[in-house]
């Protein structure tokens, strides 16, 4: 079967995000007052797996191996039937 | 009022997105068989407003004028009260 699969990669909450910043006062600049803004990645994908759960399994190993650092970002995994 | 909001960038779907290619291809060599694979943005920020439609119509702005390009991209923004 095959399902439909969305990674979001962002920043870890407690490092400094430059481009989050620059993108902070650039909306302050422009009258929008935001705050705390992260910028980070977001995958989407489709997979074959025969369950939900190794969908999930599979997309794991995806980010482990290729599409996320450890060191300065964390990730999320939604998976859906398609 | 402080409301939370997340908003996914991504490349337009009848274009081609060369990095999506390269990560679908990476993930096939680990033997991961993913297909349509797109790489986008992820923006997650805070913002004051009056109101939850007042908070989408902000962000909306914030999109217009500064997060995406429209040749080439699509948003979708998500509101949800703090």
């Amino acid at each position: 079967m095959q399902y439909q699969v969305e990674i979001n990669v962002m920043p870890l909450k407690e490092l400094l995000d430059p481009q989050g910043k620059a993108v902070e006062q650039s909306l302050n600049n422009l009258n929008i007052h935001a705050l705390n803004v992260r910028v980070g990645k977001r995958i989407e994908l489709k997979i074959d797996a025969t369950s939900k759960e190794e969908a999930f399994e599979l997309t794991e190993q995806a980010c482990k191996k290729l599409l996320y650092n450890p060191v300065m970002e964390f990730y999320k995994i939604t998976v859906s039937e398609l």
